[in-house]
């Protein structure tokens, strides 16, 4: 039996998430899951049916971009995510999610971050979500996936001009990319998914408030720090929490 | 066998239909039965997905915030319901629902009432579809929950300006919170729950209705009232008449 | 055994199709059969949920009115019914269905005819969707059901001002009242049924084809022709002809 | 046994994927396949609903439109099919879908061909979908059906004035007709079949990003391109290569 078992399981079962959540029209959109120990990932292969996906299917992969375990190619996608982990697992993600989910999709289509209208959105994040601008023609020319993890990494590390200053993977599960659509992330690949289905619901949401007020504004401060820390931080106090 | 079994169980009941209805994601969304002889209500435990839910994972409280059975934490909208029922308990509130399903909460951030504008609404209710303001800063710093159910009872005692005098919630099932997204009641925790899909249909008929005729108008006052009252009052004939 | 036995039938299998086709929340909506040769027809009791609805509860009604055969109160819309039965059976009509569906009682409360835009509309009639005004003052004080049957009698005797001269029902299977929502019909109960789906699914697609084209025009006179012949008339070459 | 068995049997299968993905309500669509070797067609029977259809109502006809096997009556758009089969096989086009998916039409009515928004739709193809002007009343009177696949055919082989240059039907896997809705095609009907879906998710995101931004250009050249190059020609590298 294989060391990298359970972080299959673990992609697969987050992946089998995905038309779960109507998030994907047949094999479109990707989850991988991260072993930190190992520092390895295992990832969706490319352009396999959701319903046709066994665990053994997923592609191990460290971060040099070496297939270790797996007979399939991986995702299009994987030097995106693996950019991701190599910037952001230090601050705890253990999952990444790439969707071009409806509402989300029409958000980045549109080049416009998502407002922060309401607590559904600040249940998950104090700020809007943000959107990049287009990958630029240099970088499609040079390795267009690896890229797009650089674009992102380098959006949360500097901000986006007239957006957004730096921001933290941590607190902010999701980006936009210009003209792409979403990638999400959590401390897990299920976590991971999970925002992903909020994502989409918000810019949903956010999308019919707009219709109904041009001139919505923002969420006052005051709403949006008590939603998030209800949910987030060590003064949190929803769910279940575990007994020490 | 605990006396508080049956209201757990039609709690648990009511819960489970949030999601049959289409009116939450994940674990969100909560809905409370009242049991007006002990006074106590059974809520949903907090982030519990629905589809490992128990009726024996209700949390039965009383009106001071006392857990009077239950091993897990209650909703963390508990506080709402709770001076929801001590305010309308009275006039026959037997359960309570919150949810952020979608069209609801979009006209709920964009901060605006429901127009009444078919019969549809005016089966329901003869009012708009009451808006509340943002929760001041003030408020969300005493105690976010209790005072989001009193800024609710407080609109409905006195009215909200600009939009509408004192609601007797005995006839108006249901209010927006703005910034937030809805709260339903009824005369049990199902009809809750039946009033929380009905709003969410009317918040979505309605702005669909808004972007074919921004102009539209209210339905007049003589057709709110006779849908209204072929389903409410003495004169009602809707539906199968119990036999005495 | 009933002689209605099959009439009850019909109308409870249509019924059923209500939910199916997503045309209704719970109880909503009401399906009717007509029996030519006996002048009755059997339709939904008032108030039922659908998944709790037999055949043996369909009310058998005559035209004045009466309860031929059932335990149950008639849908409270049976006056409609009964009105555009008395009106229309000549024409061949022997079903009818009332919904409250999402965007035919979009343009319905937005008091707009549907305009005949593409192909889809023209494959089942050659007119816009008329929309009747609201039901005056009067009316509604005189007998609510029964008045709106009349209106829509009077719109297909008369036509609507502004709008449309007299239709005929065996041409026109579908009509929106002003402020309220969709009434359909057709050759049995399943097709009018039919026709309600087909209506929501034609008031969405002109909804849409607005927010792309506010200026879109009406499709041109000849292609309407030519689809509605394809399946309408002696000329008809769609579906499966029977053999004689 | 029939020698078109496995002709019908691909037909049928890819039939029961239109409902299945949501592209029609009752005996609405249809989708034929295309045996190169023999010159022939399978396409779905006019008038037949999908959970009623079985491989061997399937009929079998040649571009006379004579009907080489089969006992029902072809799809009434059958001679659209014969066109571009003509018109297109040589192009390797081995199944076509006529749907009135709902945003696709909508786009379709409004006469509007749709935008290159996003990757979404830079994975299919490299333009906007094209949409043809209105059937003219000449080759409505002549033969609507088959005026309708040379209508589609014109606009590939000479472009479509004020939109597009001639285009290669090996590339642009589908077309809007003007007021009435899309065709799609593909290397197997199952794959024309895909295109439909991808169709009207494309069209449905179009549609939401300009409500967003109303001034929301094309996707830049180089991302389109590298885009469609990912998964077309000979550089393309998503999904799993076949072994020599």
């Amino acid at each position: 039996m294989s060391v990298y078992e359970s972080l299959k399981e673990e992609a697969w079962k987050a992946n089998l998430e995905i038309p779960r959540q109507g998030l994907a029209l047949y094999t479109w959109g990707n989850v991988s899951a991260w072993d930190n120990g190992r520092a390895v990932f295992a990832i969706k292969p490319s352009g396999v049916p959701y319903d046709e996906l066994k665990a053994a299917d997923m592609v191990v992969m460290d971060l040099e971009g070496t297939v270790v375990e797996g007979n399939l190619n991986p995702s299009s996608d994987e030097p995106t995510h693996r950019v991701l982990y190599r910037e952001f697992a230090s601050r705890g993600i253990r999952g990444i999610v790439h969707t071009h989910s409806t509402h989300a999709t029409a958000w980045a289509q549109a080049c416009r971050p998502i407002p922060l209208l309401g607590t559904t959105h600040a249940d998950h994040m104090r700020t809007p979500v943000p959107c990049t601008p287009y990958l630029d023609a240099d970088a499609v020319a040079r390795d267009y996936e690896r890229e797009t993890g650089e674009l992102i990494a380098q959006a949360f590390r500097n901000g986006i001009p007239g957006q957004c200053g730096s921001l933290d993977p941590a607190e902010i599960p999701m980006v936009l990319v210009g003209g792409h659509g979403p990638f999400t992330w959590g401390t897990s690949a299920m976590k991971a998914v999970y925002h992903a289905a909020v994502l989409e619901e918000m810019a949903r949401i956010a999308l019919l408030t707009e219709s109904l007020n041009p001139l919505v504004k923002s969420l006052p401060d005051y709403i949006i720090e008590k939603h998030y820390l209800r949910k987030h931080g060590p003064g949190s106090y929803y769910g279940q929490k575990k007994k020490d």
